[in-house]
């Protein structure tokens, strides 16, 4: 590598991504560890990349009109530190960057959403940003649509690694780009050869290039360390009617003893491997030290879409005051006030009505009427719509056809889908939902962690929930999702009993609007447990007493979901034999954590047997049955011990004894 | 579609595959639920593979050289079934066929491996079941240079449709397999068109060929419905330097009033249009009836490998008793005898030396000792070798160039791997495992899950556990992750404390013949805590006393891995105050659970206030604090309650409370 012809051939260039490319040494050396090669190598790219095309505004890091940046690669995130604090972003500055991965600091080892303005989205785990920019992308097509291009008309950058490549999710992320032919949406390939183990060429031999046009992207190639040809490769990109990807042909750990190596990838910390680096580069300044004039243009470019922006501003303000209201109640996540009715007229209808349907038949029922009064949710299903019920009257389909379509063929990409919904929640203005089978959570798993983490509210439908699904088998049949999700911090687990908790859950997953939401759906038709109309949410206290015990409280039947009906016929076979018998329903566990130690009291006071009925594994459930006030040998569990079988639903209940009978005569074996 | 041109075409040849397809329309009839359409498309090709191309014998369906058939479209589950069924395999009855989708039956909704013979792996999770072929034909790879291709030597054919290649897996298994030139690979792409949502068209645009060559396929294509055209296409893929893709044109629920639409890719239980389509097929037998000769030419196919299975034997018997023996020993996934001195020795050197060193290390020191008298394993790593350490001196890199070679370098693809060990297990002859970090459980959750309800035992290598991850941060720091493989049925969870119980858990994970196990192991350095050595295999039992109370025992401290060291600082600290503390280690729940309960009872006796330290979700941890002989007010855990954070290791312990101090003062606000 001539580092010495490169620089000369574009000197002020060269400075500028110098810049990147020292505060990186710099920061992974105080911090002793990260990950110096990649924003090395990309310093280029990404100086191009924001001087000359991404539209944005410092100042104004939330303008909805921005470009999105979102770095795939999130283990360079020094590379994305560097140009925000670069660039002038308020909240990045240079005590943070020498911070770098400290406790506190809002440079995070990866970039997390929520640390500092500029990060669009939490990156680390591979391939997570390029299935994010895709859903970012989908995001823009749709508002575009909705709001006119003179408020929604931007486009989504994403800079990807081989590592983001090779993970599955980028396939199915591309796939559904190009078949969605998002043309704003451009990846900028780090086509650096290197992984950690060694060469790309120790474990693949994919032409990337053919790949992603297998599915419908146009193909751009360019150096990456010549400035002239990135900005060629980016102006076609974007005049491309199709989502473009760029190769870029880089150098990881450019100009130091380690490039082109695994060992660049990493951290490089020896002083003297940094000294020599920083001299390759002729860069004779103090560690952290910017040189003024240098910071100067860094900041012009940041003030670059300054005029963009308040020319947006002025469009925006012309919007009528309706519109504009309605524009920053979906940017902020907000639900329209009229939501708490009309969940409150629908569980009145159904309380009076009393269903006899499966709570994903129920979920529909719900969104039937919130998909009419919530304009900006976007649902979709991962190949199952017609189990899902994710669908419902007049959302047309989101296509390169019809792009206000509110319904997604999300195609057989549960992971892609839970990624794209995180990306559409991000972006902003979109409540996204999106339906599998329960059991296929492990599919989209990564994502659905993120949504957690990142604190943003997607809405997860999961239907055939159980055993319930029958004849399909064990591999169709979750058991330990429950407590997998459960165990997941900031994620609301709801597994409603009918068709009034259904519609409780939808109102409660539609609010929230820091944590993500689970709904777990039966496959089979459920009784009415709810039949007597309660203006209250009483989903939202996460436990509540469905059924009080008559005469003497003997025993309390704690469950969930389908289980709950069979809680009742327990109830009713253990009061006619005099045993008094309380159930507690639990559509949501971490709600009935968050109440405060007297309602939790009152709904599981000292002193009965306690049986839990789940038809799913016990674990987790101990802390109900025992240190919840429950007694050591007093608490039993009627539920899955195992995986489940192929056959019909009811053969399989009673097959594993989750019956009203199995629990009435577990209740009299503890008593 | 013109029936009855085809079946003029070929008579002989529709006659047989209308056996497939009248025995789905039939047992999907009889369930009232099922796949029919996926049989009745691919049956042509099936037939054409069982007759003319798949080495097999009916009457020897564990015959170690067969060629192996994967039916990674599982819903598809009949045309396997009537395969079976038509080619003589004993177990699968006709009984079976009718009793399809029942209770008790070996023809469960998708294929269960371990049911009936011939199915060679569980597939339904889309994807799952195309990985799985790639992990069978390295095995093939590796197991022929071993042995030679005397008794090595065969195919593994693979059917997969839409929804298998449209699941991201799929491209991390194909870029793996391309990588590997892996040319006894052979895909059968079911290439109908329709997905459950409706045409493919709505969600997909991928040139599948295009993009199977894009990764080192040779592609090649077929009229899925004409015999000829078929078993041209399966010679040339048979004979290519590379894997192979055949995409097989093909009509789903062809014949019936559904073909061609989404409909048809369900159940067909309509008594009209089953009646219908078999008269469309000129098929004029009762229903489940196979008139004698076709069931004889059936039979005949199902014969067709017998002479070659019987010259296999002959090959083998000419083999030395000693390599015989040695075989039989691998194939049976039975570990050599002097495996356990092996563990031995090296624990009693561990406990005199008593390392400082990670877990991570502790697992490449057993691996050492392992890989030396165990030449059947087959490592391996996500692209994190030097992190996961699961690369021992001269094992040599799995490759085209060196078939021989013992690790694998799996590139960025978790989910392929973890795949790819069950389809190795599976195949046999080999005992896999295979490294990522802990938090990417969630990328390889759905084959890890597959491990467990499979019941086969390959090892999965998981460094970087808890929060001791450190700078890397949230994303890279697991926190439900030992939760959520607990809640699985069937998987051994370890998480060793020191170098000491690392090798006790390596020697229980390669024994464990029915059950996958998980070793979660730590980034950071660890003391040995296990400093008098004892030959008995402690983890064994799941948990044990590891220091006792010294006088009056008031509390049992509860810890697993790197929590071990911490528990036993604080009993220092306690003890010091005169507070008699116990310390268990508790490196596998699931085996101290199947422990009787008068050791669990010597373990954790009642009466003590009880402290569980383990940094990690509490989750779970309530069965040992409460349930097991634990007091309701007595018990108090110290762990994590929400996702880690980025900064150096020892600060977050301390930021989380995690510490000796910490553990302490909980005891003593329960005393």
């Amino acid at each position: 590598m001539d580092i010495k012809a490169l620089a000369s051939a574009h000197p002020d260039h060269w400075a500028r991504a110098a810049c990147i490319r020292t505060l990186t040494l710099d920061a992974v050396a105080a911090a002793n560890s990260g990950h110096s090669g990649m924003p090395m190598g990309m310093a280029d790219v990404a100086t191009v990349l924001y001087d000359k095309h991404l539209s944005f505004d410092a100042s104004n890091p939330d303008w909805p009109n921005r470009d999105r940046f979102i770095l795939s690669a999130g283990h360079g995130s020094m590379l994305l530190y560097s140009l925000l604090h670069l660039t002038g972003y308020e909240d990045m500055t240079l005590e943070q960057i020498k911070d770098f991965r400290q406790l506190g600091a809002i440079t995070a080892g990866h970039p997390e959403y929520g640390h500092a303005k500029g990060i669009e989205t939490t990156t680390g785990p591979l391939g997570q940003g390029i299935a994010n920019a895709v859903g970012f992308a989908m995001a823009e097509e749709h508002l575009r649509a909705v709001w006119g291009k003179k408020i929604i008309d931007h486009y989504t950058y994403c800079i990807a690694g081989d590592g983001c490549l090779m993970e599955g999710i980028s396939q199915e992320a591309l796939a559904l780009a190009g078949h969605q032919e998002l043309s704003r949406l451009i990846v900028l390939w780090d086509d650096n050869g290197i992984t950690i183990d060694g060469k790309v060429s120790m474990s693949d031999r994919t032409d990337q290039k053919a790949r992603f046009a297998a599915s419908g992207w146009d193909v751009f190639s360019c150096d990456g360390h010549d400035p002239e040809d990135i900005d060629r490769a980016l102006t076609e990109a974007k005049a491309s009617p199709r989502p473009a990807m760029i190769a870029c042909k880089t150098h990881i750990a450019i100009g130091s003893s380690a490039q082109d190596t695994a060992k660049g990838h990493g951290a490089l910390t020896d002083p003297e491997v940094v000294a020599n680096t920083k001299a390759a580069y002729g860069w004779e300044h103090a560690p952290f030290e910017i040189p003024a004039e240098l910071k100067q243009w860094w900041e012009e470019v940041g003030r670059r879409g300054a005029e963009d922006r308040k020319a947006w501003e002025e469009r925006f303000n012309a919007l009528s005051a309706g519109k504009q209201s309605e524009f920053t109640r979906t940017f902020a996540g907000e639900m329209p006030k009229k939501l708490t009715a009309t969940i409150k007229a629908l569980k009145k209808q159904l309380s009076e009505e009393q269903p006899k349907v499966a709570t994903r038949k129920a979920s529909q029922m719900a969104l039937e009427v919130i998909n009419t009064i919530v304009p900006e949710t976007l649902g979709g299903s991962a190949d199952l719509t017609g189990s899902n019920l994710t669908h419902t009257g007049g959302l047309g389909i989101f296509s390169p056809e019809d792009r206000k379509g509110r319904h997604i063929h999300y195609g057989i990409r549960e992971h892609a889908m839970a990624a794209a919904m995180n990306g559409m929640i991000l972006h902003g203005g979109i409540k996204p939902y999106g339906g599998t089978f329960f059991t296929f959570t492990d599919y989209a798993r990564p994502s659905m962690r993120l949504s957690a983490l990142m604190e943003i509210a997607p809405v997860y439908v999961m239907t055939h929930d159980s055993i319930g699904v029958g004849e399909d088998g064990p591999t169709h049949q979750p058991v330990e999702h429950l407590a997998m999700l459960r165990a997941t911090p900031n994620m609301n687990v709801f597994r409603p009993a009918d068709a009034v908790e259904t519609a409780e859950a939808w109102e409660l997953a539609l609010t929230a609007n820091k944590t993500p939401s689970t709904l777990a759906l039966s496959r089979q038709g459920l009784p009415t447990v709810r039949t007597e109309h309660k203006t209250k949410n009483l989903t939202a206290q996460g436990a509540y007493v469905l059924a009080d015990a008559e005469g003497k409280r003997q025993a309390i039947l704690m469950a969930t979901g389908s289980e709950v009906a069979i809680a009742m016929e327990a109830r009713d076979l253990l009061q006619a034999e005099g045993i008094g018998t309380r159930v507690v329903s639990m559509p949501c566990w971490e709600l009935f954590e968050q109440q405060d130690e007297s309602y939790r009291k009152r709904v599981l006071p000292g002193g009965p047997v306690r049986v839990a009925v789940e038809a799913a594994a016990d674990f987790g459930w101990d802390r109900w049955l025992f240190s919840e006030r429950g007694k050591r040998d007093k608490g039993g569990f009627v539920g899955m011990t195992g995986f489940g079988a192929s056959a019909p639903a009811g053969d399989l209940y009673k097959h594993f004894g989750i019956t009203a009978e199995g629990v009435a005569e577990k209740v009299k074996s503890l008593l």
